[in-house]
């Protein structure tokens, strides 16, 4: 009999292969002294280069295969394997009580994950648990000689079966052997996740019991499209999923014929499809997807994993780099978005009560002008290269605009005096994510070049619900009414005075919100590379004229769950 | 030579008199073990006794003359004096170490403040710190027989200085003899700034340095009108001073004799001037200063400072206590609104990166119908008794205003079916504090009787800046044109389906403010009782019809900075 189980469905496509479950090592260890001190400290020691070798490995591994920003974790990992409070910790408790290795360890790295996990509503700091969770366990095991089941192992075709992945344990994914994975723990937006989907590995997660209930070596279907496992299946099953699989492929096909199309609606509107990057490795992909566009250049990854501030000329071949790869297609780059939730170790904000609301983005760069400057030297010194788009993040009111306006032309004034030469094609525009902001836009539109909408902040705030809290997360509703009319407004705020509006939130790559975007006659489209040619696809069969007509109904209605159901049934 | 200090204007009015200066006690001790553990266990016993006796007359004090919401703090203190934890952990210090009681205190304490000031981005945790540090500098004093400056030993006309005013200190000022007082710390909102408003005493806060410049015995200037400090006045100060103080004490006479004046501007439009309190024991004031009704009625007191959730009579008794003393004026209450920073100890709720944003309010009643239902139905009991309106919190969608009615109607229902009696003349209205909601404000309209703007919150989440977090605060701007256009829309909003709408955020009591809400049609001003005499005063003199002509001009400014100069110098 075959067993369905259900669990969120973390990234699309169908993998059916035999289940390989990755079980926790077994770390069990006697408690106690030992004689030789030496010897033990030379075990514990031996234990931690071996760490460090497997890290840099893994950290290589992940720079090439997932980019810069996605291994900056086994950096973490590495400068905790160097950090003289956590090693020197565990040795003087060798020296001094004379522990084993083992129990010195573990004291140790107890007492600083319950130190992190003690500061209980401060993610960041959960994070950090997390990863002396995962970096001490690697380190216990070489204490021990045991060996670890590495996903590196895997030389057959298979479904790994986790109650979670670790960044370890993704990072160490062999595409061509991991069809797919289960978990069960884990959200949309887990890691495990968004991992699953940047390295296109279908994946079910969050399905509390799968662990209890698969059997090793067993078949097993990840129907990652509509987030349902089914253990051992039936010849049936097998068949039914198996032509699913090959319908999503052949879309898959599909649309790669689309790479080179411009996104023209079956009514001949043009409308532009980009991508969000993280760091330049990124826009290889956004090439391999047909962008026409780097929507959102997110420089936070310039300035993470790292011991200080990126220096200009750091900062300037990043962007040169992104702008000539992109080859003059517009490149949206947005300055330092840091604060709230990303933090910088070598840049020490204060501590918030609520960081979501707090001194962040746009608020510290005023303030920090040292920072902000060099960056905007490093872009206008760039601008030749391509057709860069600078981008402030979380403006509110018209005074912070004119403030970081000024900044920006001040610098290009004095590299322009000094011979530089800087693009005179060069817009300048915000981001909207702020109600306020939202509000106001048609005086915005008087002073930026452009608008980009980040709906996952505009929703937050909006609703007044933290996207993170899951208490709350029922009220993150991109189809809310209140947030189409806010998106409607900006938009026309934009062409009114003859502007472009974008969107680089989650909301711009979803299939039930473009129609209503289209509709509300949105001009780009910004998302993850891989969700590129499915828009395309899609947007190909609609025609912009006859969705507008739709607009003051759905406009006008009371309920998020009303528009979604007007959008299925009608727009579709 | 006199001495200007500038700091925070906390409270309004002019106070002259001698200074008296509130030093911290000597509270050094000899750290050292003791013989007789018995009694030293006596001695501390006998300081705790007399710490629980002081503290039982403070509180005592405190809640006939400040009301129960404000003399909670102590009852936190005299709780804290019974905590097994900490008491025994004394205790057994003495005990076991041997230590005299003082290090045994000065240990236990230590380790409670550590503990919870280490939670240092919880300002929740953060008051408990400040709560062990007031109650064990109480018990320290009496452990060593060190006696404390009380300011209740103040017999004569004074200006106190201090570094701070404790909750303690507070309480324990007499209004005959205390007639100001200026701190080296503290904000607008802090502890000390409140209570001197709520006791109507003059107060400058926040001057950094007056404990270093003041001398004991000398005279001094305090003007909460400015914030400013005049230590050592010359003669001529003196005079201008009095006769500053004699101008605001006339105008102050010349308020009370409109106590009883309806609230009608020049051109004879008719507004409601309402009050917001957190106890019934606050009607007294609202009466005393002519408020037309109770704006705004927060029932989280009487769910604060006790061991369990109040029963539905004790509700009913407090609903009834305040429509009745309201005899026939409209009474606003709303729904119990608890979580964000306001938390209950027996009510645990999960710790939130982003309590503002986070479960709290209708979100939490909606989940916990079980409190929900017993304060609606206290509250439908109690609506027979004056003019009730019900007022949901928090609303951010349609949805939550819907299943909130039918709660209550189901409630109502049972009420009636089971031969009580409920009033027919009963409004259900809700907050308008989510950008969400203000955006959607024609759309709630149709399905609420009422709105009320809650200001705080609203400018809070429009402009996505905490306003409690001082790195941001410069972004809590009542007069931002974003904010002046969702009120407008609002007000408008519920016009076009015959219904009210108010406002009870703190904008509503502001002078500033005030003109541009009448230009917008506001209905209904709820602010702190003792600014309704002066907000009449300004009211009277005021024509709706003329400030309605500059509506268009400053809905359509670009910053809170233009608003506020042309309010000032066009509209007032």
């Amino acid at each position: 009999m075959s067993e369905k189980i259900e669990g969120i469905a973390a990234s699309a496509g169908i993998a059916i292969a035999k289940t390989f479950i990755l079980r926790n090592p077994d770390l069990s260890f006697e408690r106690g002294t030992v004689d030789d001190v030496a010897a033990e400290k030379a075990k514990f020691n031996d234990a931690l280069e071996v760490s460090k070798k497997e890290l840099n490995a893994i950290k290589e591994t992940a720079e090439k295969e997932l980019g810069a920003d996605k291994a900056e974790v086994f950096a973490a990992h590495l400068m905790f394997l160097s950090d003289p409070e956590f090693v020197g910790a565990i040795t003087s408790k060798i020296e001094q009580e004379k522990l084993n290795a083992a129990s010195a360890l573990h004291d140790v790295s107890t007492f600083f994950i319950q130190t992190f996990e003690s500061m209980s509503d401060n993610a960041y700091m959960r994070e950090r648990a997390a990863d002396v969770r995962d970096v001490s366990k690697r380190l216990l095991a070489h204490v021990l000689g045991v060996s670890f089941t590495s996903p590196a192992s895997i030389t057959e075709e298979t479904v790994i079966i986790a109650e979670d992945l670790t960044p370890s344990d993704t990072a160490q994914l062999n595409r061509k052997y991991v069809k797919g994975f289960a978990t069960n723990i884990g959200g949309r937006t887990s890691h495990s996740a968004i991992m699953s989907r940047s390295m296109e590995i279908p994946a079910v997660v969050g399905t509390q019991t799968i662990m209890d209930q698969a059997k090793d070596g067993e078949l097993a279907i990840v129907d990652g499209l509509t987030g349902l496992v089914i253990l051992n299946p039936s010849a049936e099953e097998v068949a039914e999923y198996k032509s699913k699989a090959a319908a999503y492929k052949e879309q898959q096909e599909e649309w790669k014929k689309l790479v080179h199309e411009t996104t023209k609606t079956s009514d001949e509107a043009h409308v532009i499809l980009g991508a969000n990057i993280g760091n330049p490795g990124d826009v290889t992909g956004v090439v391999n997807n047909g962008g026409e566009a780097v929507g959102l250049y997110r420089t936070e990854f310039l300035y993470m994993g790292r011991d200080k501030l990126p220096t200009e000329d750091e900062q300037f071949d990043a962007y040169k780099e992104v702008l000539e790869k992109m080859e003059g297609k517009p490149v949206v780059i947005r300055t330092l978005d840091i604060g709230g939730d990303k933090k910088l170790k070598y840049l020490p904000l204060p501590e918030e009560m609520n960081p979501f609301l707090g001194f962040r983005a746009i608020r510290l760069c005023l303030e920090r002008q040292d920072i902000f400057r060099t960056q905007l030297r490093a872009l206008l010194r760039a601008s030749v290269f391509g057709k860069l788009r600078i981008m402030f993040p979380m403006i509110a009111t018209i005074n912070e605009l004119r403030e970081a306006k000024k900044i920006l032309f001040e610098e290009k004034d004095k590299l322009v005096a000094a011979g530089t030469e800087v693009s005179d094609d060069l817009q300048v525009g915000m981001m909207m994510e702020i109600p306020a902001a939202a509000v106001e836009a048609d005086r915005f539109a008087k002073e930026a070049d452009f608008f980009s909408i980040g709906t996952n902040d505009l929703i937050q705030y909006t609703m007044a619900a933290d996207r993170m809290n899951q208490h709350v997360s029922y009220l993150y509703q991109p189809c809310n009414p209140a947030i189409l009319r806010l998106v409607s407004k900006i938009i026309d705020a934009a062409h009114a005075e003859g502007h472009w509006a974008g969107m680089c939130g989650e909301m711009a790559g979803d299939a039930t919100a473009i129609p209503l975007l289209l509709a509300l006659g949105l001009d780009e489209f910004s998302m993850s590379a891989t969700s590129i040619l499915p828009a395309r696809s899609q947007l190909l069969k609609l025609s912009k004229a006859e969705l507008a007509k739709h607009k003051e109904t759905f406009l006008n209605m009371d309920t998020a769950e009303e528009v979604l159901d007007y959008v299925k049934t009608q727009m579709i």
